[in-house]
Formats: structure tokens, sequence, C-alpha cells
């Protein structure tokens, strides 16, 4: 695609997918479409993204996924797959190079399992967020939240090892990152600062030209989440 | 097992897992461990059932499981697998015979998403259930879950299938066929009056021999339900 603006109602329809790559549905900023992103990227699979307009979004992207969540795929098929761990486990399978889940089935479990822990970690986020700007005491989030993570950083200490896969990036260190990358973004960094483990993986994590690829600098990060807090995202902050 | 009463707090903690065998940690009224039995079932998969007092866990039945959740399964390695999805595609992976999840990426990233989908449907239960028991009038629930469940007749039409992923039962159809199968149970049974496809998949459902192997009786089910909701589940009802 020759621009990366968003796609609002009304916006002209992209025709179908070229054969040989896969669309990506996405939005420059969500931390769910850039899962599928560092997948798509750390894999080199070739790919168009067309970014949508959440607030405002095209009938057509609604026809596509009636739930209108990026990140959404689409095939030249025609085929859509949306939710993150969907997506990028069915691109894992479709795209055997560089494979990112473990082959064992224990191993795959395993990096479920993790996951659906980790779904605990990311509302805390928000919520802080959403308190701090309506003046509320967050402490009291923070604090859970830091315990939360903590279970990350034994989970470390047990491994043993540089990532949570083994010594190499796996699907699960993709999962994981687009939220400890927001820690700087919403000033939440000190809730590791008692956890080095977890604070080298995300030193490690952030020296991946996987991640570099996908990542945005923290004054762009801050200025749309600015906007974001305040009702009028500005999608396309930065272009 | 010689016996199906549940273990509580201070049971003897069992032995390790006979080789050649898989353990269910369960409970015998719950949906999401029902999901994991009929996996079981349906695969032939030779395995032993310790069912666990989840009112009362025993503090070695914690260690395994911190979270404490059934299904959890065992092997005779150790490994410990939860959360029911994941233990239903571990178990489809391990062992191949009669597998239950497509081949295909997409066909599996499409039954996922339905997955994901029926989780909207699930809350609607426990709140009606809930909301009866206090006095609420729950007219408004039962409604919403019409609709929720309107969308599953849908695609059954469309798909003019006898199952939702073709004329054979496969994955997806055991996720969901616990709550179905409750829908009796708590009368909500005329939420699919007017959705005379997603009625005939329940018929062909309770005629399968795996779900039949899996199921108590109507009363049986009330009676449990009836201990539960007064706070004091009988685990352990009918044995």
């Amino acid at each position: 695609m020759s621009s990366e603006k968003c796609f609002a109602k009304g916006s002209p329809a992209p025709g179908p997918v070229p054969e040989g790559t896969i669309r990506l549905y996405s939005m420059r900023f969500c931390p769910f479409a850039q899962r599928t992103k560092l997948v798509l990227n750390a894999k080199g699979i070739k790919h168009e993204t067309i970014n949508i307009n959440l607030k405002d979004k095209p009938d057509w992207f609604l026809e596509k996924n009636p739930l209108g969540l990026v990140p959404t795929l689409e095939t030249p098929a025609g085929e859509v797959i949306y939710e993150s761990p969907i997506t990028c486990e069915y691109l894992d399978e479709v795209y055997p190079e560089k494979k990112l889940m473990p082959s064992s089935p224990y191993g795959k479990a395993q990096q479920k399992m993790m996951l659906e822990h980790f779904s605990k970690v990311m509302p805390y986020v928000r919520k802080i967020q959403f308190g701090r700007k309506n003046g509320e005491d967050v402490s009291g989030l923070e604090v859970e939240l830091t315990q939360t993570l903590a279970k990350f950083n034994e989970d470390l200490v047990k491994k043993k090892t540089k990532f949570f896969g083994g010594d190499s990036i796996t699907m699960i260190d993709y999962m994981m990152w687009p939220f400890f990358e927001r820690l700087n973004v919403f000033d939440l960094q000190h809730c590791l600062n008692d956890m080095p483990e977890l604070k080298k993986w995300t030193e490690n994590m952030s020296e991946d030209s996987t991640v570099k690829n996908t990542t945005h600098s923290l004054e762009t990060y801050k200025a749309f989440y600015k906007t974001y807090s305040e009702g009028t995202p500005n999608y396309d902050y930065g272009l």
C-alpha cells in the first residue's frame, strides 16, 4: 500500500488481496494488531497492511469482520481470520519457515497457558491509564500489576533462559511484548524495578530487529495515547 | 480409580500417573471439564479421573495447578495442562487417532473463532441462574441469550450441515455441547423455539455415544445444581 493513512467510513474498499500475499487490517498503535505484525515480520511473510479508523469503520470492513476488530487477516481466497492469538497461530502454521511455536504438543500447551495468565496483566494498563485521567488513586492497581508481573519474572528465574521459550525468541515473547513496550509509554516502568530478569528480557526484546521494525518512538506513542485518552484518537499521528 | 467420590483438603494424594494413561482432574458436573471428558471419550484415550472438591481443594492439587481449576490433565511425566480448550487441543495433537480438529490451518482458525464467539453465550446461563435465585426479572437476559444463540442457528442454516464442522462431529461441537445440555437443566430450552436447525443439532448431539457416556440424567443435574445454587454443592450427588 502506498499510504499508511487509515480507512474510515466512506473510504473506497480495497480490491482483492493479491495472490502470494496476505492482508492485515490493523491500527498503527493497537497492541493486539502489533502481535500479528511481529509474527508477519519475524517470519518474513509478504503482506500488505490496511489501517482502519476504529472510531468510524468502513462498511466494507464490517462486512468482512462483523466484530470490526483489528487485527484481521484476509487471504487471496477471501478467508478472514481474527483474534490476535488465532491470527498468529494461523500464520505460524501456514508459513512453515522459522516456526515460532514449539513443535511438541506440551510445548504449545505451555505457551498457550502462559498467554492465558498474561491476559490478566493486560487490563491493568488500561485501567491505570483511565484511572489517572479521572484523577483517581491508582497506586493499588500499580501494586496489583507489579504482583502479577512478578510471576513472569519468577518464571524466567526458574527457566534460566533469555526468553520465555528458551534462549531465542518464540511466539510467547512476541505475544507479550506489545504490553511491555507500553509500560514506558504510561510511565509504569518502575513496576519492573525489583525484577532484574524481566527487565533484562525487555532489553533483549527491544534489540530484536523484528521488534525494532514494528515500533514507534516513545514521543509518537505518548502523543497518540494523549489523543486516545481524550476520546479523539488520531490514528494517523505522525504520518 | 475405584471411586468417583471427590478428593477434598486432607485426602491422600494420588500416586504418580501410570505409564500409558493420562489423568484428568475433574468435577462431575463441571461443563468445562466435560469438554475434556468428551474428547478423552471420543478418541478412546485410556485415562483415569480424579474428582476434586472445588470448595475445599487438596493442597497437593493446588501444588500441581496453583489456579486450582478443573479440567487439569497430568501425564506420567508430570506435565500439567489446564484451560479446557488447551487440554482438548493437546489431546487431539498427542493422540492422532480420530482427529477432532480440522487439518487445515484455516479450518482450525474457524473453529477457534467460533469458540471465541461462543464464550459470550456461556455467562448468560450462570447470570440467569443466579438472577432467578435472587428473584430478579431475567426476561431481558433470556432475550439476549436467544439473540446470541440465533447467530449459531444462522451458521448452521448457511452451512447446511448436521454439525458445525460438517456432517460428522468435530471439536467445536464437543466444545459447545456442555452448555446446550444445561439449557434443559435451567429450563431455558424455550430459547431454541425459533431455531429449528440448532434444535436439530442438539438432538443429533444427544444421540452421540460419546455424549451419552459423559452425561447425567436431568434429575441428577437438577439436584446437583440446586445444592450448587444454595452454596453447598454436593459434588458426590448420586454416588
